[in-house]
């Protein structure tokens, strides 16, 4: 931790960088064609109304390195709530607090907007990032499972059961 | 399935019937005190701008009996999804069709709006829920957990890591 890392809201210029850190991801996890998103899209929907999401940047060394993306939404018990969708480290930055940077950094922001609860998901089997939300307080809950419908499927099913009554 | 369901979008006059059904879920989840939101601020969060959530709702016997309360969320790889928050069938109406009827029109809802995913959450015991979002094409995750933090372990957190740096 001796280079200093710098902390800003992501602009829409920035959005090429952002692009790339998700890509690392993908690549990561070896999905490396799971990201369908465009870079117009990513400047349009970060930079016009409705606006989808904010970003919090990690810079060292005048580099983009990290990155932690959030939107708001909504429990029926209780109010806003602020979703981390993504917290991302380049692989060659990771280590040095950069992480922990852009989690506290989220975290003040939740303060700040005032929400009653953050959330985000997990992969069960990443230890060290389960046991690194758990010391800073959060909950990972275990009982909840997420369910999924692609678009095709989407299709599929509307095709399938025609008769929409709204 | 004699009588039948109509289905609209909840509009601001509705809310005490949401708030009702809301309510219903809970004390049936056992979890009675667990609504913190009140009724100005449902009336507020989803009719004021930005507007936080849609509700469809189902009407037999010229009631609100059911409803499904969704909200844009935002992925990095595929782009704005439907967040499915709330499928609620209050009890006297069960076993009518009336949630088939709402998670139609949702999925309905998300072909209009061209959306390539949308997702929600379902508690993994229970098992009916579960057969039927695989029967109509859904993928339940099995090795992603949620994690949250309430707002009084936020507060705690950024009191003791106070440096925000942004």
């Amino acid at each position: 931790m001796d280079a200093k890392i710098h902390l800003r809201f992501a602009q829409k210029g920035d959005m090429p960088e952002v692009l790339r850190l998700i890509q690392e991801l993908a690549d990561f996890e070896k999905e490396p064609d799971a990201v369908e998103l465009s870079l117009s899209e990513l400047e349009n929907d970060g930079f016009s109304t409705p606006k989808r999401f904010d970003c919090l940047l990690a810079e060292m060394d005048q580099k983009v390195v990290g990155m932690a993306l959030y939107y708001p939404r909504y429990s029926t018990w209780k109010g806003v709530t602020l979703h981390l969708e993504d917290l991302i480290v380049s692989n060659a930055y990771r280590g040095k607090g950069v992480g922990t940077a852009l989690y506290s950094a989220f975290l003040a922001e939740a303060k700040k907007q005032n929400v009653r609860r953050v959330e985000w998901v997990v992969l069960d089997w990443n230890t060290p990032a389960i046991k690194f939300y758990e010391s800073s307080g959060a909950k990972v809950l275990q009982d909840w499972k997420t369910v999924q419908m692609d678009q095709e499927t989407i299709n599929k099913y509307i095709e399938n059961n025609s008769n929409e009554n709204i």
